[in-house]
């Protein structure tokens, strides 16, 4: 049955194929690179793709984060610190790659009834910015694409890619 | 009715929503600002979100695009001028809210029978890598903020965002 989950399941497909599509063709000198400068490189920016589909799973009441130290390392707000402070990029890679199998089993099991709940970490739903768990599965696929952009920026650099 | 077309039409508000987030603080002059060298500079982006959005009409089967002369200047591949070189930003703000104006009344119209079809401009199914419709609609919307999050970096350095 064709239902606005399986949509979601085929999105969250895309937003990683596209994710992965700038992040596959760095190497890890090239993942040092400052984006914003003081605020944000490339280093930080695949932490940050890692915490932000790990809490996923928070919101949508399907359990913990896989990777709790990498928040106060790669959350919002985190204090840019140089690359080589940080995991290696190998790490980070596969924590993405790990987190991802974990997202795919949470839309394999999704159905429509979910979508309009209130997401799990909701404390007053007005003032909430997401809202239902619909509009956090919508945020989140746009939210990886902001930074894949940025990322991407490195890529285009390095002559992999047009954008 | 709760339908995926539906959804959809809800993520497109949520995309324009996060989009202009990043390009309504910014001033005429912040969007001189150069983001890949020799490649992009927020100018150049802001013209690429409006050829982005102007031809989802064309792939969906409802009508031409409202800017064809900006395809030379903004469309992929598009060789990069000064920024000086452009029309002025004003004038692309304005031409943001109208394409976005356009594609609200095509969301509002949109069916579920309409998602599958290959979209209008398919000459090669198989090799197509948007395919059909719904897969035009996911790749806009992920697309346009891939290109939001670039901008954002201007917003970020200006101040203006945490970004």
């Amino acid at each position: 049955m064709n239902t606005i989950s399986k949509q979601f399941q085929r999105q969250y497909e895309m937003m990683v194929e596209w994710v992965n599509g700038t992040i596959d063709p760095l190497t890890d000198d090239e993942f040092k690179m400052e984006i914003t400068p003081g605020k944000n490189h490339g280093v930080w920016l695949l932490g940050h793709l890692v915490t932000s589909d790990d809490d996923f799973s928070m919101f949508m009441g399907k359990g913990d984060v896989m990777f709790p130290e990498y928040y106060e390392l790669f959350g919002q707000g985190s204090k840019l610190l140089t690359p080589g402070d940080y995991p290696p990029v190998s790490e980070l890679k596969d924590a993405w790659s790990k987190v991802c199998e974990k997202n795919r089993k949470i839309y394999s099991e999704l159905t429509d009834y979910e979508l309009p709940e209130p997401h799990a970490l909701v404390k007053d739903f007005e003032k909430d910015y997401f809202k239902t768990k619909e509009r956090v599965i919508m945020a989140w696929h746009l939210h990886q694409l902001y930074h894949a952009g940025q990322l991407g920026i490195i890529t285009a650099k390095s002559g992999k890619s047009k954008h």
